[in-house]
């Protein structure tokens, strides 16, 4: 665990991850970092890159400027995300004994893209551990299904790049028969087996489709608003037992939760975001 | 409804919750507004005031720069907050169309208090909706018990000003008998009987006692790290619902999450946060 938590400040390794949301500070002041990166092809869903994509990127900037992995991250989507170069802004807010905290904004081309506004420091800072929920249940990793679409259509490039498995019964959307409940529980992984870090993880919060192809509503890829994540440990080696789930879908804006643990049985991460169900073309 | 929602942004009205968390502009720039506010005594527990009610102060600063109330705003806490003036800076990040987006600092004497990212704007902006899950069940608001302390030691004013009720079964911890679930669940209301606007809800997210007190662990206040309320409609007269529940409690750190509806069964707010248990005194 040791070596695996010091990825995500390795801005040198050539690991993957740390290669398509590798960051380079150009300008480092008191309290204000300066960082170029690049939005890089392939991440995204119909030309716009992925949400968890975006705040890993984002993400991994705040966590190199004030030097600790991401405990607790909040991210604001302002506009879409095209592939193409980008900057990253970090302001250092508090530098504490324990914790450090930082906002940020991530700016292309066409402006704002994210805000961001994260609390850094230990995961696990000691203290008591009282565990009364278990891991999501799932079939073994090869007994689960691919995500959408399986056969129709070509397989976006990111589903490529990770290894998502839907657990059977909460994958028939992708025929037409959605099971009901906004909800889909599965594995994570990257295809090329890397190991998944605290930057990993925040990809992983918003890896799934939307839990809301289960219900009777036409699908549709909803927009997130703002997405916070608390990333609760550095995951063991292994796919990640994942439960998403939307349980209030009001007037348009809907909520998603989501839990993931790690191999061992440990929640390393929860999710909320508030999204939009886009209105229907009049 | 269209009268309730306006109050949140009356700043001369004269009910208490506008009193209690007031702002005044004194700067008004393009993208910074700056305002004066104070944080009035009475609103805290051993000297440092609560968080929802802070956030309601900082929330409210933000609704009124951006002229668009909460949707879902984040705050992380920085230190204590004892009574007393304090600054709250408004940046608006982006004004579009459908929404707002803000960052906020509130400073006070002792140095910056809170940093917050928010999204403002129509918390029911039109689309489908799907309710799948019903209110908390409650006894009647007459049967259900007082919060803590109950007669041992003096009732916080904070305790006096709200007209919190818990729910038989989850007020055993009062007495020395935690139920054993890191859950409570009861009844907000103002002890006046005002209305609860969207500001007000800021507050009732953090207004109970934590849930963790229902486990063995010893009680202890928890220091809350990061609050995100997603606000989803302002509620209709009368006590409001709610359910907290802590599920995750991690070395140390633990969330909280909460549910509000309002007197018509409708879901008015989530909350989720990250808090801190304290470490035993070596």
């Amino acid at each position: 665990m040791p070596a695996m938590a010091g990825v995500f400040v390795d801005a040198t390794s050539v690991n993957r991850r740390v290669t398509e949301t590798a960051v380079g500070a150009t300008e480092a002041g008191a309290d204000v970092t300066r960082f170029a990166a690049e939005v890089k092809p392939g991440w995204d869903i119909g030309g716009n890159a992925n949400g968890g994509y975006l705040m890993a990127i984002a993400g991994r900037a705040m966590a190199e400027a004030v030097g600790r992995p991401p405990v607790t991250l909040t991210a604001h989507y302002l506009r879409p995300a095209p592939a193409g170069p980008c900057d990253i802004e970090v302001t250092t807010v508090r530098s504490g004994r324990r914790f450090a905290t930082a906002t940020a904004t991530l700016t292309m081309a066409s402006g704002q893209v994210l805000a961001l506004l994260g609390t850094f420091g230990d995961q696990t800072p000691g203290g008591p551990s009282r565990t009364t929920e278990a891991p999501v249940v799932l079939p073994d990793y090869d007994d689960c299904e691919l995500p959408p679409p399986s056969t129709d259509g070509p397989v976006p490039e990111m589903f490529r790049r990770l290894a998502v498995r839907i657990r059977p019964g909460d994958e028939g959307f992708r025929a037409g028969n959605p099971s009901g409940r906004a909800e889909i529980r599965g594995w994570f992984a990257f295809a090329d087996g890397e190991l998944i870090d605290a930057i990993g993880l925040l990809l992983v919060a918003d890896a799934f489709p939307p839990p809301i192809f289960n219900t009777d509503l036409p699908a549709a890829w909803v927009p997130t608003v703002e997405l916070t994540v608390h990333v609760r440990g550095v995951p063991e080696p292994g796919p990640l037992r994942c439960w998403f789930r939307t349980r209030f879908i009001h007037d348009g804006l809907l909520d998603e939760e989501g839990e993931i643990w790690d191999s061992t049985g440990k929640l390393v991460a929860q999710s909320r975001q508030l999204a939009l169900y886009p209105r229907p073309p009049v």
